[in-house]
């Protein structure tokens, strides 16, 4: 790559670590200023950002997009009026900066406080949607971190426009304008070398399709926290109630297929699968739901008169985001447990039961960052959760698990205070 | 590489993986049984260990080895001891899993429980010290983590025959062996393949040097949790007492240089050189400690009579972890922030100062891990802040932070029930 892109990635990333030391201690009336600003200059933009919104639907990038993701970016003004409101729901939001975690005293007389304070430098990376542009600066910029945003290309125009909105309300509010920097090209190289600045870098993360996050850890030295899919299963127990378990797997497969929390994959308990399978099977396919079935539960839907699909053994590890569902019949709690270990993506599982002691046991032994008990995989959401708007769901073990909110974009500093102490 | 090592390594994590699975629910009884077998049989197999020790100092690897470097892998009978003491410390420290974090209930019912529960499998890469093995060991048991160690390779049979031993307790207390396992070759190319197994391993902490820190991060497609340097600071303010700043200076530089919450850098306020250098500095010679000064600090001192050297522009972002120290005089509170944060390594920084105001200043705006007022930077460690034994010190800024200790060798789970939610 060029020396000249180097340094101005490098350079953009050293205004960034500069900028996130000044916004880590104001006090959030200042920051919630710059958010009302530019909610203000959002609503007060319709006609520039839909300009540029334009030349990137008239690029050559827009015209090989499919019509869900031209459609996903493409701005109008109902688009734009939504926008701004998410700023100001943000500024009701807490201020997650200087919450006390922890407080003691030691015996030889040290105060020790675990305060939470912002992680620092946040790198998004991401695809084409432009409110993730605008809900990423504002979560970041709340939670008293500077952010570094890098947008798919064919959405360039539009997040420029957007990130010169953004800087424009950061220097109103008298905060720096660096605490919020798009990177200014859509060369690949751009992106690799930034990935590598981990002294001025404190976490990357990438939003966006598999490839793009696998892209990211493969050449990442700096953290990253990801989400790679979400392969979510609903278990109907032998002992699960019929409209309940209908009620939970149409809403877990049909409600948003497109989204990670959709359930993907159906296990049914042997005892409980003449009893319930026909009934659920009948309710997915009245929503348009293709089975994709495994031998056992095809001829028990075939006896009933239900068609079916033979599944392919790559079913069973799938994510469909789409009007499918992978079915199995178990013949065990256990045998459920172990293929959700085994097949899922740990994101999001749910078991259907009236007995407690297997719903404790999925409870503990389902190795997954949220789990139900006869309710819909579909509730894994910051805002169903109450956290309100997140900036992702994380799949990792490290740091943040499941829907993630300002607390899981701030990190923690022990604050100590003595007299004199010296270590004997 | 070779497919047979390939086959080696992938093979042992899945086993790991299996027996994570196990770990992650069984009680603390059964965890605290495994760790009690283990510190009796340390206690009955001196002469073996120390036989294995013979093998690994006979070696043409030890011959290589510096003095210090020989006598950390020297095994002897009170190290021993020591060791299965160690193990029954950890014995004795709380269980950090199944601790409830939040407890809500939703509108809608949904009662939402956010549980710690063990990160799954834990690599650890690390160097020359076979306390090291049992240290990481029973960390990761005690916190129902699987671990996978790979070990340097002056130390190899050391770390098989402690390897031995644990399984051999893990057996004992009907506990999957495979819960612990050392990597069984030393090599490279297996720790390389270790490294990009990211859907069997669940983190990684590299023990060591920079340049083995260094190589984890870069092959690394599994989160890592590191601490490159402690390059610490200690900074006299303007107001700061003329005894308090000589103790905590003396204490944080020469009480023990070779770790890394130990001081490499005085900071002096210009208005207090006068004043506070001279005793500071005659104190530190005292103790052998070699002044790096810059000219103003230099020249100071030499009008006082007390010789010292010229500091190298390395010197002052240097961990010198040794009897010498950068001297630098500031001209104020904020250049001795700016300096701090520019050229320390985020780890453990103090300011001692009568000032409150400034000392608030300074424990907000210093970006480190732990921050001082008025005390040494020694005291960042777990069993001073009264966390028990620790697995390492984290610079990181995501998850754990600081001295990490058994919670910090956990993740955190949602555990949702309900009675049959959907979402609307």
């Amino acid at each position: 790559m060029s020396t000249d892109l180097a340094t101005l990635v490098t350079s953009l990333a050293q205004r960034a670590r500069a900028a996130s030391l000044v916004l880590a201690t104001i006090p959030r009336a200042r920051k919630d200023d710059a958010l009302e600003k530019l909610a203000d200059l959002i609503d007060a933009s319709h006609f520039e950002l839909l300009e540029a919104n334009q030349r990137d639907l008239l690029s050559p990038e827009a015209g090989a997009l499919t019509a869900a993701a031209r459609e996903r970016l493409t701005l109008n003004e109902s688009k734009l009026r939504h926008l701004a409101r998410s700023v100001r729901e943000v500024i009701a939001l807490p201020d997650p900066v200087g919450t006390v975690l922890e407080e003691f005293t030691r015996p030889n007389g040290l105060r020790i406080r675990k305060l939470r304070v912002p992680i620092g430098v946040i790198g998004i990376i991401y695809e084409a949607r432009p409110n993730v542009t605008v809900d990423c600066a504002i979560l970041c910029l709340k939670s008293g971190n500077a952010s570094i945003l890098r947008g798919g290309k064919e959405c360039f125009h539009t997040n420029m426009a957007l990130g010169a909105l953004i800087q424009q309300a950061l220097h109103a509010a008298g905060l720096p304008a660096d605490a919020v920097q798009l990177v200014p090209t859509t060369d690949r190289a751009a992106l690799t070398t930034l990935l590598k600045l981990d002294t001025l870098i404190h976490c990357i993360i990438p939003r966006g399709g598999e490839s793009l996050i696998r892209y990211v850890v493969e050449n990442s030295t700096i953290p990253v926290i990801k989400h790679y899919t979400g392969v979510c299963f609903v278990y109907l127990d032998a002992a699960a109630d019929a409209a309940m378990a209908e009620a939970i797997t149409v809403n877990a497969k049909a409600s948003r297929p497109s989204v990670c929390n959709a359930a993907e994959q159906l296990l049914v308990h042997r005892a409980a699968a003449e009893r319930l399978l026909p009934g659920v099977a009948r309710a997915l396919t009245a929503q348009k739901v293709q089975l994709r079935c495994d031998a056992a539960s095809a001829a028990l839907l075939d006896r009933a008169g239900i068609a079916s699909t033979p599944a392919a053994t790559a079913d069973y590890t799938a994510e469909f985001l789409d009007y499918i569902i992978a079915v199995r019949i178990v013949d065990s709690l256990d045998a459920a447990i172990a293929t959700i270990n085994r097949d899922g993506s740990s994101h999001s599982d749910a078991i259907v039961t009236a007995d407690e002691a297997a719903a404790r046991r999925f409870l503990a032994e389902v190795d997954s960052a949220t789990v139900y008990w006869n309710a819909s995989t579909r509730f894994t959401d910051g805002f169903e959760f109450g956290f309100g708007a997140e900036i992702g769901i994380s799949t990792e073990r490290l740091h943040a698990r499941g829907p993630m909110g300002l607390p899981e974009l701030c990190s923690y500093k022990y604050v100590i205070e003595g007299n004199g102490q010296v270590r004997g």
